[in-house]
């Protein structure tokens, strides 16, 4: 039997990186996507470009896509601050990029369809998440099902599959997970502003990342500013 | 009550061009969208920008995409050709761009959230069309669904409307609607390989363009090479 592939979407954060390594796992030769969409945090595609050297990846894509000319995001406009973690709402925060999964799923199906690969990976949780609609299983669901309708592939009956293995895990399941998958995650960046080498520390994903490493009671390799 | 917006995507070909003038009939006022994603007749894109000055729209925006770094169809690899019209069969055909449409959507959603536009026209038609997978009923509607499930927007009760008036009509009939609403078909560029001015006059959207005009009984405004 032929080995599988799969197209993983990498952003250079924890959970990418973390999807990746248990694709790998599962015996899928995989291809890496990024995007360098004008976000404020593009220092994550260097670690995006790490983790894929790391774990090893057929190919590794950069797709540039000028979602600063759309905005409507603290990550794709720079007029609009990074909130402080500790201020959530129950609303959606403005570190939401307008469909910005949908985008990147479609850019990924595209792919997937010129090089016959049939498996998608993103690392989308929903448990120790932003609140982000894109996120949710439902969603993923809704997104499957369009693909398979809208593709050459899929109406010819190869359909494709989103894989979201970390959807049900807590960020600190998350950590275990990879850690056991051997990923380093000095090498991952999750900080929505980070200062070169520095996470700030103080934003809403350097949180859900902080308390995952505590709650598993493991070293956090990330560098803070303070 | 205020004015209705929506978000149009225009191409540059004669449908796109029906579609901004229906939903200007319809009382929306409208925000053109275009892509440059590596097309092989990127003329068109010279078309979109005379057809949105020629009906008027609130702003026209231009997204940059390097579909071509992913290839594999005619109209964005040019090691691939165009074929020639008549040669047509049962499958869907080589100038199919993978999942063209659903990139194209995922993008207009982004911009729309961002402006608060509900509303969204694409020029795609079942009838006299292509057989690509993703002009089709039932991808619009399956792309409504996980839009709804997609976004800020639709999660807070604010549902997008994707309208496709063009769906059900043949090539002839769409030419009537525009013309009886006073749209220039000169400045629209139908063919996929189009020399400057001329459109070749062979392939797949010239033929159907063509056949639509003579259904009709009226003038042909294209240049054709021969």
């Amino acid at each position: 039997m032929p080995t599988q592939t799969a197209i993983i979407l990498l952003s250079g954060g924890l959970d990418s990186a973390t999807s990746l390594a248990i694709a790998k796992s599962q015996g899928y030769a995989c291809y890496a996507l990024s995007f360098d969409y004008g976000q404020r945090h593009r220092i994550e595609l260097e670690a995006a470009n790490k983790v894929a050297n790391h774990l090893g990846v057929i190919e590794h894509k950069l797709i540039n896509l000028n979602l600063d000319s759309i905005g409507g995001s603290a990550l794709t406009d720079t007029d609009i601050n990074v909130p402080i973690t500790g201020v959530s709402t129950k609303e959606i925060p403005i570190t939401y990029v307008p469909a910005r999964n949908t985008v990147f799923l479609s850019l990924a199906l595209a792919w997937a369809e010129v090089l016959s690969v049939s498996n998608l990976f993103i690392g989308v949780n929903a448990v120790d998440y932003s609140g982000y609609p894109d996120c949710r299983p439902e969603f993923i669901t809704a997104y499957e099902k369009m693909a398979n309708l809208a593709t050459k592939a899929g109406v010819e009956g190869h359909p494709f599959k989103i894989h979201t293995p970390l959807i049900d895990l807590s960020k600190a399941e998350i950590i275990k997970k990879g850690l056991d998958l051997g990923v380093d995650y000095s090498l991952t960046v999750s900080c929505y502003q980070p200062d070169k080498t520095y996470a700030c520390g103080v934003c809403d994903a350097c949180r859900l990342r902080a308390e995952g490493f505590r709650a598993l009671g493991v070293n956090d390799p990330t560098q803070y500013i303070s």
